[in-house]
């Protein structure tokens, strides 16, 4: 597949991210205010959707799918109805549409938009799948022998996490409270946590619901698209909290996503196979084609008021489960999948060391400061850290992007009771 | 208080469930069908809600509450709400009521009605705060000198379950497939549970959202109810999945909660303290006053067509942790909490051996089966076992009830990839 040409500004450009072969889903207010609706990034402008739709530009069986300010209506339609829309999207749009005249008046422009979450988040997983990343996590914590827990290799392990605290990228994210007791303390205290980490993820977005079981091909159709994620994480109330049960409150603080809903569609180009298996896997969970998807991906930090430094670089296709498998064991026992339905790849970390996807990894424990570009140091985040995540599927001579999925740390509350 | 008197039949029967001091809140058809809308029970009776508002019989400020088909609406009203809807309630059900005449023409027989989910559940989050059952259990894992984790006199120990599994009794329940693995197997084999258990819980809905830390008299006013919860557990899936990220599929299958909502204010009058604490909670966990309910609590199982035994009686006075000191945790690093979220107790074990709110606690690990009324022993449930939860308060001359909470166990599917 080549560069789709559309008569959009800026869409043509080989390494922009919203070429016509993109078209993610968002939700925005166009500059100067206004109510947010659903909306979609070509080039440098994001066309109205909503307008577009109630204007009977675009048309899918069945009522409305743009009205609601969120993309849930249409992903609750089926793979079907996505793919008619998203045919009929890139008709409106393409070199030489006829449609040009009836459409142009739908875009605004993208710089002075405002992004909201694209998406009604039903409930959010989190799953751990980068085998790098549970073998440093397992080394650092119970030492190199017994990095890997036993089932690792089996089961797309994962945990259920909390869908109220997703937000969008631009949101500003808390230094959480919380429970801390160093090894050596006899008591826990009350505190604002220390350890404030990132975790570098893609986010798979159910859009058709399921009911029960589901195998790992009819999974993959389930799946609306894919999101940059941010599973913020505060590692001292973790280490205090999280046996027997799991992460509860080091990981309820926050979520960020990209603003936009990359399509199964778009990122069809890039599948790859998920790495040979050490153990064979159980027939429920093998794969019948590639599911994974080669998008590189940057974490940047940029300290309050200076440069962002490039603190990690790897790729999704380093993972050793992929989403499919993950929305497959998911419905094992039984539990229904419905729309907007968040799953969480697990922090993305590649084998070399400026590859990890979390600050737990890239300073081992936090034992191993990284230095910034400032020559300032981080072992974790500190207050007015951004933390930017991108991501970026190359083609031949074309681009797919997320947009940023950013956030800014603010300092703890002075006392997060006080109301 | 004593029993406050009402014209409806079967309400002011000092052993019934739904005299006028209780009021609960729930879901229902009537006889014949008809679509589901909000009703109150109220003797042998239920009151149409929905239709008793339509008709200006019943108005809360800022518009319908009860044209829904769930108490949502009302929930996230706030405590005023509640407390202006339930005084009118009050006063049109009372015995020497001038609205008798205008109200008795919507009410329907109980025992004749289809009851459906009484509210949209959010979230689902399962705590683990009896200290018998967090004792017994880790002594069956770990051994006795490690049965209580050290974080477990400090922490309500909490994990997020799966809002989507929550059904209302009377839902059939399917024997769940999964990952098992025995401690000598040389890898795990993907098959029909074969430990399946209840676990016998008290689960507070929350009304109010709150967008961050509350305190624990605060989030005490955020909780509208209580409903009886069995939190169905695979054992064998659970053993071989949760480390290190906590229990998933294990309790994905279904959480059975009870088809009344019974709100704090009819609890009112059963408030207690929760136990002497061994070591002193920090400050955020501390209760200015009693906010845990004296419930008392019995467990029956039935094998298909047979007669159903008490296999365990205990009382919700025994818990460690109130809900709302689990709610204000639940704020602590800053998650939103929404109305309809679900908070589990955890399951409900008294310190005597046949107090225990779990097979897998009664029988010791599977070690020492039960025996019933019918001469049948049990380690785990088996096909068609029918679990009931019942819930009484008891007053003055008159008890709060909750409905049955009970779900029948069917076969696990021949094989739950085909379609």
């Amino acid at each position: 597949m080549s560069l789709m040409k559309s008569w959009v500004a800026g869409a043509n450009d080989p390494s922009g991210p919203f070429p016509l072969n993109n078209l993610p889903y968002g939700v925005f207010s166009p500059a100067g205010g206004g109510e947010a609706r659903c909306g979609v990034a070509i080039g440098d402008m994001i066309l109205d959707a909503a307008a577009a739709e109630a204007g009977g530009l675009i048309s899918v069986d069945g009522g409305a799918v743009c009205a609601d300010a969120c993309w849930n209506p249409l992903m609750e339609r089926g793979a079907g109805a996505w793919s008619a829309f998203r045919t009929r999207l890139q008709e409106m749009l393409a070199e030489g549409s006829s449609d040009r005249d009836a459409v142009e008046r739908h875009l605004h422009p993208l710089e002075d938009a405002t992004l909201h979450m694209p998406f009604r988040v039903a409930e959010f997983t989190d799953f751990y799948a980068s085998r790098n990343h549970a073998t440093n996590v397992g080394t650092i914590f119970r030492g190199a022998e017994n990095a890997l827990p036993p089932n690792w290799l089996h089961i797309p392990i994962g945990y259920n996490g909390r869908a109220s605290s997703v937000v969008v990228s631009g949101t500003d994210v808390r230094r959480p409270w919380g429970q801390l007791k160093g090894p050596d303390d006899d008591a826990p205290r009350f505190e604002p946590c220390k350890r404030f980490d990132l975790e570098l993820e893609m986010g798979a977005v159910v859009g058709t619901p399921s009911d029960g079981p589901i195998d790992v091909a009819t999974a993959d159709a389930h799946i609306f698209g894919y999101v940059l994620l941010n599973d913020w994480s505060a590692r001292d109330i973790q280490a205090w909290e999280y046996q027997p049960l799991g992460p509860f409150q080091a990981k309820a603080t926050a979520t960020t996503i990209s603003p936009w809903i990359v399509t199964r569609a778009a990122l069809e180009p890039f599948r790859c196979d998920t790495p040979e298996r050490e153990k064979p896997l159980l027939d429920y969970l093998r794969e019948p084609g590639p599911m994974l998807y080669d998008i590189d991906l940057t974490v940047t930090l940029a300290p309050q008021g200076k440069d962002a430094t490039v603190i990690a670089r790897t790729n999704y296709n380093t993972m050793y489960y992929s989403a499919a498998q993950q929305l497959t064991h998911h419905t094992t026992a039984g539990s229904p999948m419905r729309t907007g339905d968040l799953l969480g790849s697990g922090t993305i970390s590649g084998p070399e060391k400026d590859q990890r996807g979390a600050l737990l990894e890239l300073t081992w424990g936090g034992k191993e400061p990284i230095t910034l570009d400032s020559g300032e140091t981080r072992t974790f985040l500190e207050d007015g850290d951004t933390l930017t995540l991108l991501g970026q599927a190359r083609g031949d001579g074309f681009t797919i992007g997320f947009g940023r999925c950013a956030g800014t740390l603010l300092p703890a509350l002075d006392d997060p009771f006080k109301r």
